[in-house]
């Protein structure tokens, strides 16, 4: 027999050099980061023992499992907590934590298109790109509806579209904040439609990324919940909960996913989530911070950044540049500036405009500073 | 303006005990863990302080991006590192740092299908539960093909159902160390038939998960890289390199990517990899184990793993229980035992066969004590 494990190596001097410049690099850019729906003020500290440990959350967590390095009990308050926030009804719901919105938005479109495999999907030109990509892979008719100028799904045109297809069953992608410009699709006006239309066989599915942590704690959210008749959405964690990893959740109404349980059976498995191996640490951290935070602690920090982003298009405006935001979303649209602000502060763009987004991070004085890059133009320092 | 950030409460004391409770639970469970094909040796501590950043390596890591708190630069040496490993030729390869072995089946299949949406993919029976998932989400056509008892794809059935669909290009999902026993398919074998067959158009994809890990380092390798005309494969970090988050690395022609590049520039995007955001932490991980073993500590780690699994097998015989492996695999076959022994030692199990996999972390003394659980049978205390 071979002898017992001997110690690894220590990671040589020139090695250790390059992660000190990452180091460095990482805290440089975190200094203006302000372009991205992202959350960088959290503290794992306490947790990060757990990474001692090969964890796994492999397979679906409301079944039992063999490999018992898992997170699955936590994992599944975090799930029923993001159910009671999303109004899914008790006991009708069923979700896991994803490894961020891509596989969030794939499951739900999954489940749409197990559904009604000849359906169509429907999604407007302001959804994320990575949709483009998913529909590609599912291979599942698609069509892009025009988005008003403010972002929303442009519901005339839907009402066309809709109409020259009666004859399949539409698959609704509906969006809760849009990436460039934080606008609520009219989920509402969307159902209404249906209804006009006779179209009685439907999936709805919304991506809720941002503003999903943010809708259920202002006092007159757009609707874009469970209430309404989704039938699955998936908020992202590493967003406004924020983590150095990223994750999401997914839900989706009970009795959907049942009613494709048996197709998953026929397959011999019981794997239900996209993934098969999961990341077991994400549902700690996302636990951690419901724990410590609270629905109140959430709902403080929501006005907080409201206010933050409020007070940023008021500056934008005194500094006489156009810039505004939806009434729920901490996106702070602006036109795009030179490419040496873009670097500088890690900004989004998209054709002629940039955002900013108050994330907890951000403060009134980054704004202020950003405002003046803006004002400054192509005097800024790229970075 | 609101006032500062405060903050976030400390977690209550009675949350504080549930984490305790799961640092508890761990620590038991991983005193014998030893049916996953996953290494608990490892150490990262040095690195934790990444996980203070909101990393993201969102997107193509061979592209520049606006988001910059990523590690996409670690993450490409990673995936150069790989691609020598497996002899994918110089300046045509292209791959990326994954969230795990589903997600890197996920991308070679959906290469496969983009460049032959016609086509049917064959598969083994002992193949991986979650590729039928996989091929369910890309609505290909596809074709399960019997196994030997050992776990290899049986050619024989192959020739046949090659023979009976040779109007449709062949998809391959080949295996390089199956998940119950270790097969590696005969890539070589395989080839032949699609030549025999005049086949010409075809796509090969292996999931070497594991044995990509423990192949290239042994002395008489059975084929299974891009020197056999592979287009896509993909390898685990989790499994023989270990880390606390699961992670891979897909690699594919980089002639194979371009030709579909087409149509991710007709979606309008870059958007090359299957998830948009991904982990920037794992990478950094397989970068540092990768540094510190550097293939010769890797080949010390295979021999002495390998050794411990042949170690196992003679014990097994000694204590007059049929065991078996492959050649150059880790995963030792032994009828399933009673559940108590199953629960016990987190042994995977399939029908009426269970397996033991020496990963770097499990010790003679470890095979002894299984050995003679699995002796008593439904003596053993279950935890």
């Amino acid at each position: 027999m071979s002898a017992l494990p001997q110690p690894s190596p220590a990671l040589n001097a020139a090695d250790r050099r390059r992660l000190d410049d990452l180091r460095h690099r990482l805290v440089e850019h975190a200094k203006r980061f302000a372009g991205y729906p992202v959350n960088a003020e959290f503290d794992y500290q306490e947790l990060l023992d757990l990474l001692a440990y090969p964890l796994n959350n492999v397979g679906d967590p409301w079944c039992p499992s063999l490999y018992r390095l898992n997170t699955h009990e936590l994992e599944r308050e975090v799930v029923a907590w993001f159910a009671r926030l999303t109004q899914a009804p008790e006991g009708d719901y069923w979700g896991y934590v994803t490894s961020g919105g891509t596989e969030g938005n794939l499951y739900g479109l999954f489940l749409g298109r197990e559904l009604y495999p000849e359906g169509m999907v429907y999604y407007s030109e302001d959804t994320h790109y990575s949709v483009a990509k998913v529909l590609r892979m599912l291979h599942v008719r698609n069509l892009m509806v025009r988005s008003e100028p403010d972002g929303r799904m442009d519901l005339q045109d839907l009402r066309e579209t809709l109409h020259l297809h009666r004859d399949v069953p539409p698959i609704l992608f509906l969006n809760a904040g849009t990436t460039m410009k934080g606008a609520v699709d009219d989920v509402r006006g969307v159902r209404q439609l249906l209804k006009e239309l006779a179209l009685r066989d439907y999936f709805l599915h919304v991506d809720a990324a941002l503003s999903g942590m943010i809708l259920p704690f202002v006092e007159e959210p757009d609707p874009f919940d469970f209430r309404e008749g989704v039938h699955s959405l998936c908020i992202s964690g590493h967003k406004f909960i924020g983590s150095p990893l990223p994750c999401g959740v997914v839900l989706a109404r009970r009795r959907v996913v049942d009613r494709i349980a048996r197709n998953v059976e026929y397959i011999g498995s019981q794997d239900t989530t996209v993934l098969g191996s999961r990341n077991g640490v994400t549902p700690v951290f996302l636990w951690y911070q419901i724990q410590r935070q609270g629905v109140d602690g959430f709902r403080a920090l929501v006005r907080r950044c409201l206010d933050t982003a409020q007070y940023a298009v008021d500056r934008f405006a005194a500094a006489g540049q156009k810039a505004w935001r939806h009434r729920n979303s901490v996106t702070v649209v602006f036109p795009r500036p030179p490419e040496a602000v873009v670097r500088r502060w890690c900004l989004a763009v998209n054709e002629d405009i940039a955002h900013l987004i108050t994330m907890p991070h951000v403060t009134p004085q980054m704004v202020d500073a950003l405002v003046a890059d803006v004002v400054a133009g192509p005097e800024t320092p790229p970075v």
